[in-house]
């Protein structure tokens, strides 16, 4: 059992965490950005993960919807222009789309989510159920994750571009946005975590929603690896991909 | 489109769902009974299993809670006593424990889920959701997949006692009372819901409330076979057999 109450301390446990349970410790992750996949993995990658970045701003809403301050509310509320756009610029939503069309997936099957493995759906619920069903604080630190996605991201574009031909610049433009926008968010809701968490018990649940997280993050790629790497037993009604040999 | 609004259309309609949807197609539910599993890999789906036995009461209660009529609500309430007990009789939940106690699983570790799968998890807290986010009418169909549970169970019981010398009577000793619970039921829900379902569109919404239940429990035996069999990657702090071997 933790003693230490300090900030340090806390930061240092998040950071453990995230470097065990970060889902670029996944062998899917490794194989994606390794040049290991074919096309119809990377569509089945990029269809699932689109629920993921559809429940972003539910979820940031959910959460501004539970803040008292309105400047904390405004800080948030950025989150939420990040993923929907705000008219001028296109948002990360619309740059996800972008992604999924230049692989050759039909917009609005994408958007129906049909094809997207039950388990996607599941584990992205959880996330939204978590930021309304947990405290506050819990439901901040369940956003850390982003502390570890830089590096994460990073090593995805260049990898992508250096291994698959039918990948762009255009294909991974959602990223490049994030560079700099999860920095930024993580700045304040690190700094928030660590100053509100102020007993044991608070920072025994932060630990606890940053676990939560990485297991929503972790069991996505588990499930598109059972269903489309191995053993590649794809559920009834998911998206199945027409071709099969590597691209 | 189906134009046909009669209750035995729907009935066939779901009975097809069933056929293809319901998780003893799953080829984790064949190597369960066939024998082709070993000890440790039958703990981990009981400890897992564990999670769902233990949501079934709680999402009956929360169907009760929405039912108005007093003696739909007895009906049901005989589904809570099932799975709690009532004193002098063991509930499907304390039987249940008798058979991970059987397997050699710590009690207390099982009743903690704290080594369940993630994808477990995320799947239970969807079906308790499901009851609650929807209408009473798709609440009360998400529970046919009981139509079809005494096909398995039986195959389950005969296959895993003639096919593991560590399986005893006793160990098997939950499904027994199952097989005539869950036909009594299912008779009342689905008498329920042919009678409810009176337009297409309802029909539609229970159709998908039972095939959202199929993908609940296929999910859990995707995460199974991906965790334990192949390709045996086991997520970060799940329960993780200490035995490798075949028993």
């Amino acid at each position: 059992m933790a003693t230490d109450q300090s900030s340090e301390t806390l930061e240092m446990r998040l950071r453990a965490i995230g470097s065990r349970r970060y889902h670029d410790q996944h062998p899917f992750h490794k194989d994606l950005h390794a040049g290991n996949l074919n096309k119809q993995q990377i569509q089945a990658w990029a269809l699932n993960r689109y629920c993921y970045q559809a429940v972003i701003p539910k979820k940031d809403a959910a959460i501004m919807a539970r803040i008292d301050d309105p400047m904390l509310r405004t800080i948030w509320r950025q989150r939420v222009i990040d993923h929907d756009g705000d008219g001028s610029n296109s948002g990360g939503i619309n740059r996800w789309l972008k992604l999924t069309d230049s692989l050759g997936l039909d917009r609005d099957y994408v958007i129906s989510q049909e094809g997207a493995l039950p388990a996607t759906q599941f584990a992205v619920s959880a996330y939204l159920n978590f930021v309304t069903d947990n405290s506050l604080l819990e439901a901040i630190a369940s956003s850390l994750t982003e502390m570890f996605s830089p590096r994460i991201i990073a090593e995805r574009v260049s990898g992508m571009l250096a291994n698959y031909d039918f990948v762009t610049e255009e294909t991974m433009a959602y990223f490049k946005p994030r560079l700099s926008q999860a920095p930024r968010d993580v700045d304040f809701a690190l700094a928030y975590v660590l100053e509100h968490a102020d007993s044991i018990e608070k920072q025994d649940k932060v630990a606890a929603a940053l676990t939560f997280k990485c297991n929503v993050l972790w069991s996505q790629l588990d499930a598109l690896y059972g269903a489309y790497i191995e053993p590649g037993m794809i559920p009834p009604g998911c998206f199945t991909p027409t071709l099969t040999k590597p691209a």
